[in-house]
């Protein structure tokens, strides 16, 4: 079979005024970048939140090295949907440029269901999360330059909670002392890097409705805490709010390409999906619905992280909710649910298959019965399934009531989905009841249970004693009412990246907790998040080169 | 009178296709980014290196806190050839994001010479600075990971070379320890960061002649020295040309652009003008020439360092050299080096004008002897001159047979500069005999004792110990043949920046040499050299603001 980028390079792509006139969106409107990309300035558009088209979440079951393809079969089913007639658009996130040097190759989809042009979407794509980077180190600067020149506010240097980003998977910058040197080269305090993907700016421009309201959102980002009173120093504070602002007047509109199939994609803002929320931005997605009879997107994860953040984060803030939820799933992860090595996966194991379901259907219940969803199981097909695999599949799913559907975009695109696109209509048409998982109202404390005990089925949680110390500041501080952001390993229901399947039993401990209080929810941080990568011992960047003509090679 | 944003805000931009159209550059090599702004892919144009227009070049006395204005004389000059009926590109660097917000705010020209649209160039553009940071990060994150994955290249991580970038005003990055923390965090060691302009992608990207070029420039560059032998390790040792030039292949497209008056302009590159050369990129001046009858450039600095570094470094490179060059003064800028106090300039001082004459003097002794070049002075007007002091100006001027005139494209835009753009095709008709200060193939002593000599006029040069050791090295290693690129103050003929005027008797001290093997020089320096700016206590990002549509306050 041939390579993502090849099958990528041999198509013929529309130009990009013809995609966005399927949706109706004319070219007045459009910001080209090139022939086939383009933003959309959605300033000028009269955006009408009254009269929205259906949306479709696409998420998937607890990952596992064998791999769902949430992304590829979020593509195909809105090719799917394009094959049946349907005018449809697909919401994603953009790919972060770091990974593409590091182990993982390109994120714009694989084999027949990709997002092109490929090369330019997993490189620079039109420069949002420059913007992004710039945005935050314009504030990292101004942090430490109003220091420097006096600390009016009376910042205390242990407790800068900013951090400067870089697009990058950069180890060495992960812990770093700067400011060394002579008086003139700035105040020595410890610092580090995350890369960009992992900023506040990030998580705050996915989660604006404007632009108006993002400079409010930067605004009261959190940068430090004062020496005095352990109060909170907001970007407003260092005044950073309108220049980071002005830094983003372009990054903000949403950019158009298209599938290979030439269905519209919006490909916008790419959040970290265990400090953050994991989805595209709302601007894009709105966007979408207001010209797409169905718009697609994906959370990250599996569903008990990306839907449910989806769903309480980013859904509560846009004032939407889906029409269906599909749940992907492969016949070989559920397999390794069900105890089966990876190296084991290509035999035929029904009684493992079973072993593993409980874990898709412990999705499938939150998806229906926590939040009130239709939900759609699409089995993204490989060869090694069986025929029998598949039986048990359909009969486990059956006794729950949600249909299966087995989906082949992989290797035949849209055509390969159609029977999922059908799928999806039907259960977007039928009557669903959607509510949270939980009242953002309620205490810090009762929203993390709730999640704990409700979504992940765990049977408590424990708090460290600075976990404690922190939710009692927040609430003091008045975020006690924002929503969570679950940080937690997404390989498991539980804290314990290796109990698969569906763990019953466990507690969560809750290590400590942050608050993004300019994006606007708390992290509560169940271990270590990486938020800066490494660069493996042969990096992915070791085959990637370019021709004389600007040809790039060895970008999978 | 307006601020420089206002009057840009206010003009009503020609479609790029149009504008590009006026040098018969067909719209199918046009990338645009947005409806102003887009890359030419030249690799798709026949270009023909032996039927070029001619360039001129505009360089100035050495400046002061006066002002010269040599971005907006350039800016006049071609809009003036333009009013006169002539086939006419301007080429110049792009502004770096940094100092945007830090004391300069925009660069883009000034009043009614500017380039537009000026938000956007001195923002992200087209994401060209943030392409060669990242391929100059790439670089670094693969350096590191090297060492860390176990140092094969025996990498002296005391004799690391590469620094990291990034594009701003960020005084507390420029020393710094990284690799802190546990060993999956990588290997501690001293590093630092510059802004993105000083990188040696960048000067590497401006002296190339193709993509090829830069791939090989890239992999030539030297990251570090090894431990036992102190020999180079470039990038190509550590696997990280392809995947460099790869990020690159989009910014090494010309980006074109236009005048307040719909003049085309190419805005392509800006490296340093003291650790580098200082010129917009070789492909941008090239392209434009072999579309234009004038191609009007600029260098930085005054014409010792920013005039001699064109001819000398990026001439060289490019098989190429200007019919003309324009030498920008003001009468405020002479009377200071004529001892003036910049608070006393408004009053009419004619002794103090003639006493500042022998800096102008000697860059026009410079360019035409020197260099064998045709000048003209072009003396950028302020209200403050009088006729006296113009008198005075112009008869010393015809003492060395060089034609002067006044422009006042600032208030007038091409109107202002009609006069000079006559006086520009007239030296640009004559005949020239252009040379080189130095052969290349001279030894570095050789060749820095000639700039010392033959262009600053002063009595010799002295080295530290340090440098002749340096010097040492760099001919055993095979770089003796490169060319020189002085790193001097920018406000004396001297390396003492208080000697104002033109001063003799003085030596030059050689403090350290460094070798840009990628880019092509050997940088001499005589001082110490910033390669990291600050922000001042109220940094130009307190005022720049953006409204809900996108439209930007406050950058001038």
């Amino acid at each position: 079979m041939k390579t993502d980028i090849e099958i990528a390079q041999e198509a013929t792509l529309q130009p990009i005024a013809d995609i966005a006139a399927k949706l109706d969106i004319s070219e007045d409107v459009l910001e080209p970048y090139g022939k086939t990309k383009a933003k959309i300035d959605f300033t000028k558009l009269d955006m009408d939140d009254k009269n929205l088209g259906k949306l479709i979440l696409v998420t998937a079951i607890t990952p596992t090295p064998a791999g769902e393809g949430k992304t590829t079969t979020s593509i195909g089913l809105a090719d799917g949907l394009s094959k049946i007639g349907k005018k449809v658009a697909v919401a994603l996130r953009e790919p972060s440029l770091g990974p593409v040097f590091g182990v993982k190759g390109g994120a714009a989809g694989g084999g027949y269901a990709q997002v092109v042009p490929m090369e330019d979407i997993n490189l620079h794509f039109t420069g949002d999360f420059h913007a992004i980077g710039a945005a935050n180190n314009l504030i990292a600067a101004l942090l430490d330059n109003h220091i420097h020149q006096g600390n009016a506010l009376d910042i205390d240097t242990n407790r800068i909670v900013w951090r400067r980003v870089v697009d990058m998977n950069d180890r060495n910058l992960r812990n770093i002392v700067n400011g060394l040197g002579r008086r003139a080269d700035g105040v020595t305090r410890e610092d580090g890097f995350d890369i960009t993907v992992a900023s506040e700016v990030m998580a705050a421009f996915c989660l604006s409705n404007s632009l108006s309201e993002l400079k409010e959102k930067l605004g009261n980002m959190i940068v430090a805490y004062t020496r005095k009173d352990n109060q909170p120093v907001r970007v407003k504070d260092i005044n950073g709010a309108g220049a980071a602002t002005a830094l983003l007047k372009d990054a903000i509109k949403p950019n158009i390409v298209q599938t290979l199939e030439g269905t519209p994609a919006f490909i916008h803002g790419g959040p970290f999906a265990n400090i953050a929320h994991g989805c595209n931005s709302i601007i894009a997605t709105k966007l979408a619905m207001n010209h797409a009879e169905y718009t697609i997107t994906e959370g990250g994860f599996g569903a008990d992280l990306g839907a449910e953040k989806f769903l309480d984060i980013k859904c509560r803030q846009a004032g939407i909710a889906p029409s269906a939820v599909v749940i992907v799933a492969t016949i070989r992860a559920l397999k390794m649910h069900g105890g089966v090595a990876k190296k084991d996966l290509g035999e035929e194991n029904v009684d493992a298959l079973r072993n593993g379901m409980p874990n898709l259907l412990r999705h499938i219940d939150n998806v229906q019965n926590v939040f009130g969803l239709n939900a759609v199981v699409a089995i993204n097909k490989f060869p090694t399934d069986t025929e029998a695999e598949v039986k048990a599949l359909e009969e486990e799913c059956e006794k729950v009531g949600v249909k299966v559907v087995l989906a082949d975009h992989f290797a035949k695109g849209g055509e390969g989905a159609v029977e999922l696109a059908e799928a999806v209509v039907e259960a977007a048409d039928k009557e669903s009841n959607f509510k949270f998982a939980y009242d953002v109202e309620a205490s810090i404390e009762e929203k993390i249970e709730t999640l704990v005990t409700k979504i992940y089925r765990g049977k408590g949680v424990e708090y460290t004693p600075a976990a404690k110390k922190k939710i009692k500041q927040f609430e003091e501080q008045g975020q006690g009412n924002l929503p969570i952001c679950m940080a937690k390993t997404q390989y498991s229901f539980s804290d314990d990246k290796n109990l698969l399947g569906a763990p019953e039993d466990f507690k969560i401990t809750i290590r400590d907790l942050t608050v993004s209080a300019g994006a606007g929810f708390i992290v509560a941080l169940t271990g270590d998040i990486m938020k800066m990568p490494g660069l493996p011992k042969e990096p992915a960047s070791n085959r990637i080169d370019v021709d004389e003509k600007g040809n790039i090679s060895g970008l999978f």
